[in-house]
């Protein structure tokens, strides 16, 4: 199945999005590589704020991250035309929201693992990085990608 | 315009610097990609130290994006020879050093962004995250690169 | 000398380990470039946690970032069969596990970029940022790097 069917079968559409915020642009592409911005779960209307720790639960984070994800996927879709382009997903960079004292950055990125698994199988495979910071206005996390498309 | 001549005209002199520290060095070339270290606000003998939110307003915080962004082009003109070798910014990793509570980092990185759009145009578009933790020796930001080079 | 032999003659076997811990991979390949994922320091049985600048000195974050490094070498490894096919080490993204008001993080990463210089020479000459946050588990640093292969 392609990974834009196995998306729609999840429930999911994935509809490009103008590219450049005024600021900086959701994707960026160079020779084989996307880079996306740092991605928040603004997905559908639906955001998620707060510290992992504090206001929110460890699975309140991996639901967090698995919208950012789908936020990732629609910067790539925007530069890349169609997701059935990527060839393997390379880098997760996830960035956690955390209250002081909460460590479990890694249970919240599975939200974003998890999913790219789900989707991709092998070409969803991919190096991560998991940690714990201060995201722009109170997100519960930010996730960038780095795609190698065809 | 050329991108040397925009950042002349600016008021900006980029001169090329000894890449090597001892420990790591200013910027890194691997194929058509340059990717820079951290670089922080210092720039022709000013530096911007503190914690935005408490010690630094955004506006300064924003001036320090803007000091560490010529830093962080120093390093790419040391490795490339000049600045005009230069395809595109892909990426702008923005770290700034934030007091609790302060979440307002893109407005901080907007010191970078708004630079990079200015000096090279459709060139300077680029994938970006703005992020909030503890900064080497208190320097307010630090910003990476990575930039698409002839 | 072979950075194998090189590695071995300071006292560190690098065996190759399964990549795949069921979530992401230790490492992922694009091209000619080699992501590790965060690496943090548990080696043969070692392993350092705790806050850099209460919990630990920065002694004890530079030995935690050099056994953070073999991880990443390790992780390498796995990928491209041997560390003598590493062309250079293109970047180091140096995260430390920070009490509150430490920000020498960069003495705590040197312990990454010296065993780098001693075991490839010019090639492992990297670009580095060296920030502070909250790494998973209370782990003391995480680590990530990005080689060039042949």
């Amino acid at each position: 199945m392609s990974y834009e069917a196995k998306l729609k079968e999840m429930g999911y559409t994935i509809e490009p999005v103008p590219l450049d915020n005024g600021k900086f642009v959701l994707a960026a592409r160079t020779g084989n590589l996307v880079y996306t911005a740092g991605c928040v779960p603004n997905w559908e209307g639906k955001s998620i704020q707060g510290k992992v720790g504090s206001d929110l639960t460890v699975e309140e984070g991996y639901e967090a991250a698995r919208l950012a994800t789908l936020s990732c996927l629609q910067a790539i879709k925007s530069v890349i035309g169609s997701l059935d382009n990527i060839v393997r997903i390379v880098k997760v960079f996830g960035m956690v929201n955390v209250a002081p004292g909460f460590d479990n950055t890694p249970g919240v990125i599975h939200g974003c693992s998890d999913l790219l698994r789900e989707v991709f199988g092998e070409a969803g495979l991919h190096a991560r990085s998991a940690i714990g910071l201060t995201v722009p206005f109170n997100h519960a996390v930010e996730i960038e990608l780095i795609a190698e498309v065809k």
